[in-house]
């Protein structure tokens, strides 16, 4: 098989604990005034939001907090936050949160220098290379937002839960101090957790899937299967901390490049109608889809199945299922109130926001495979 | 341990046969006249200059060729090729060969927008940020400079072989497209394959490597132990030029990030005195040096040793030696004419090029410890 692969991706990271403290003498590389864009509680209840305004104030920087970013956001809360901007005269955005925060944050730089609906750039009808500067800082290790150049947004008038993709959102620099994400609950964790892992497997069984995003994957696969349950089971080692970190990043970098595949475009939907938690979303599809990916590319799911204990192809779904229940995830899309009334359109609204992955995945699904695996994912 | 490292390196690999016919559009996104650098004869012979040449004529592109870089090419070569670049309005440059035309394409462009003397901006008593764009086709697989921000060029005055480094002359688009490299002559292929797997080694063992770099060095060297050796006994297999090609540039990326260790370090005198080829200089003194690095990082050296069919740490240098042989690089210092009486400025040399290598080697070696390295490699 011939090679042949483009690869770019120009993140800057600063990783390890501590690191957080850097952010002021970062910032100062990228501009005078920031918008901070937050959730509502949780940076400012582990005191971190306030730990950064300090360390921006000793630097010089001016800012401006956004806290208004709820989970799944909206093209209209990332409107608003570019809005804010725009009017205090913030020149870099600064993003602290999970993953809802930096797609917000990231959105919010693209909007605040480019006119026109964010829609028309979400659906590629609209293009621009330019953004204000960037500084990311994860709280949750799964979305991997730190580490790519999309942003997920859903649109309000219509469900529609798609990603705007381009390299101007690409971090300047993402500062990933696996300290900043100690504080996390744990079903938060294992939510995220599997969602990074899911960005893994799905990268790597990726037709556009290419060397430089395959050993990342392998890489993180193993780091999440061998240390997530432990952090999950309450050992919180800082070692396993640092790794689960480092594989989310990693997660975050291989979709940039290889892209997710069925089991994220089947998930959009479901999160972006019913408001569901992403990683609960993918749980509930995730063996299915692979259950019946197998033929596709059953040397990869091979190594997936083993990474998780597993022997071959055949029961990586099983394994699949297994990891699902040790991070006590195991649910069905009945748990989020989706109705067997509601496959068609869940399956429309995956055909048209998730054309792309659909077309990464390594087995061709047309629209009654894929509402067949709805079908069994109820 | 506690993981802490910064990772950045926004280089943009455009990688598959066939591709370097793409070099006239993707000059056109970065400049409109190209000073185009290679060396006196082989891309002329292979035809490789005169169709990029005329791809370049079908985009627009206009351009200058500069065809006088010799092995080891000097400051003063990098400095005439600047100068050309400006006599001529050029924009941008393109380096079309392998590690020497690289290195001066990337040293010219960084000249040619640079004020003062070169030796200053290499021994870092200058920065800079800026250089014309930079766009690199690899025609040997070795150096690795289509993946790095290195430079590297020796001093006529006083011997020094030392990199410029800085990431603005990390190319904007390498074009590795292995058909390139086809026509390389057995023993030159030998040499820098062996060179690509000393990067990758060096940077896997360096005190400063982390899970960006280590991932692609283990996935390089294993590359290069499987497949080198079959296309230097002639098995053409178009996959394991793909291969090489990929687990070249991957060494060169890596040693942007985690530097290269004491034999890079203690080579470079020895090909800037005695103008050796540099993988034949390595294969020189890498044995005497992994001997005696044992200690510093025996997990690392024990991988290395099953990448080559070893079973641990301490069958790690006669892996080497083996594997050496297999390329038949066999040889020591005094075939490039080096004497007992050149020890002590070889060694001197070492100690104010390579301070930085020496300092990232496992083992901390001082001046005697690098002399007796230097005997020892006779």
């Amino acid at each position: 098989m011939s090679m042949d692969f483009n690869y770019y991706l120009p993140v800057n990271i600063v990783f390890g604990r501590g690191k957080v403290s850097s952010v002021g003498i970062i910032a100062s590389d990228h501009g005078k005034k920031a918008l901070v864009v937050t959730g509502k509680s949780s940076t400012k209840r582990s005191g971190l939001l306030n730990r950064i305004c300090s360390h921006l104030k000793k630097s010089g920087i001016e800012y401006t907090v956004f806290d208004k970013v709820p989970q799944n956001p909206l093209t209209t809360t990332a409107e608003q936050a570019a809005r804010i901007a725009k009017d205090n005269g913030c020149d870099m955005v600064i993003g602290v949160g999970g993953g809802s925060v930096m797609d917000c944050a990231k959105a919010a730089a693209f909007i605040a220098v480019n006119d026109g609906d964010i829609n028309d750039y979400i659906f590629n009808r609209l293009k621009s290379g330019k953004a204000l500067p960037i500084i990311l800082i994860p709280t949750t290790c799964g979305t991997g937002s730190e580490g790519n150049g999309f942003a997920v947004l859903t649109n309000p008038e219509n469900g529609d839960k798609k990603s705007l993709r381009c390299n101007a959102i690409v971090a300047k620099a993402s500062i990933i101090d696996s300290e900043c994400m100690m504080t996390m609950p744990k079903n938060v964790l294992a939510s995220v957790g599997f969602d990074a892992f899911c960005h893994c497997m799905e990268a790597y069984i990726s037709r556009i899937a290419q060397p430089f995003t395959d050993i990342m994957c392998e890489k993180a696969m193993k780091l999440i299967a061998d240390d997530l349950p432990k952090l999950f089971k309450g050992d919180n080692n800082p070692e396993y901390w640092d790794k689960i970190s480092l594989a989310s990043t990693m997660g975050g970098m291989v979709i940039n490049t290889a892209g997710v595949t069925l089991a994220h475009g089947m998930e959009h939907p479901v999160s972006g109608f019913k408001n569901a938690v992403h990683g609960k979303g993918l749980a509930a599809i995730t063996p299915a889809v692979t259950e019946a990916s197998i033929k596709g590319d059953p040397q990869k799911l091979a190594f997936i199945s083993k990474v998780l204990g597993g022997n071959n192809e055949n029961d990586c779904a099983e394994q699949i299922t297994k990891f699902i229940d040790s991070l006590r995830l195991t649910c069905t899309l009945s748990d989020f109130g989706v109705k067997e009334s509601d496959i068609d359109m869940l399956t429309d609204s995956c055909m048209k926001v998730s054309a792309a992955g659909i077309s990464y995945h390594p087995v061709k699904f047309d629209r009654s495979h894929i509402r067949d695996l709805y079908l069994k994912s109820l």
